[in-house]
């Protein structure tokens, strides 16, 4: 068993859990003790951050430790929890790569995080050149499908 | 407090943690009960994965919640540990995108995972194009300089 404390936390306009249309929503993530604004020393200097989260607002027995439809929908093929990026997985973790606009002490302003108002921070990370892919990224058809309007 | 359970292991040939070197590591990630093999049904159809994980290996008293000179370099700046990638972090996950060479029951097998044997796997994502970044990456010079043997 591992245990995490939230470094920070969401603060933006969707108050509920939805699917889509996350691209232009911008979240406020504001640091909570023991951290203060020195954890965030230079991060101005990064265009982009990996924020690491927690999905709170799922429910402990709608989480799927085997395979299912994405989104449960039947026209996208059967595949595990681990194939695909749903909230209902093991451990509730959400990654998401999202724009930094402004840092201002203690709190940063964001570009496309796909959380909701009050979502537990658990790491943020700035986003390295050296940690993209190096080749090109395949994937299955359905992703595109799902992909639509998510943004 | 959050309390999380590994869902996987890493096994490679890397016994010791060091900083550099590691394009060429292959690891295999073998599923730990209760996850079996159907949570991964369809992750072949991806090429790469994004691995999220816990140094374990860091002692307590060595995290540091401030700021600090990457790898404690002081030729580079003092920058807060969220500015950097660094395993002395808050939380202390890792997250990293890697190949996927082989998908076999309930382990895969990757490379480029900059874990050492035994690390605890929290979550495995496929990547997916539409969450890489849209627009292109600016970070500072040191990142480049620190990088340089990392692969």
């Amino acid at each position: 068993m591992i245990e995490l404390d939230p470094i920070a936390v969401v603060r933006n306009s969707r108050k509920t859990v939805e699917d889509d249309q996350w691209g232009e929503v911008v979240s406020t993530i504001e640091l909570l003790p023991p951290l203060t604004a020195e954890a965030l020393t230079g991060i101005e200097s990064f265009s982009h951050l990996e924020v690491i989260y927690y999905f709170d607002r799922v429910q402990t027995a709608k989480i799927e430790t085997g395979a299912r439809h994405p989104r449960n929908n039947p026209d996208w093929p059967l595949v595990g929890i681990l194939a695909q990026r749903g909230k209902n997985r093991p451990n509730q973790i959400g990654v998401t790569i999202c724009k930094l606009l402004e840092h201002n002490g203690s709190s940063i302003t964001v570009k496309g995080l796909d959380a909701v108002d009050g979502t537990p921070i658990l790491d943020i990370k700035p986003v390295m050149k050296e940690f993209l892919p190096k080749e090109d990224i395949r994937q299955p058809d359905w992703v595109g499908e799902l992909m639509q309007n998510y943004w």
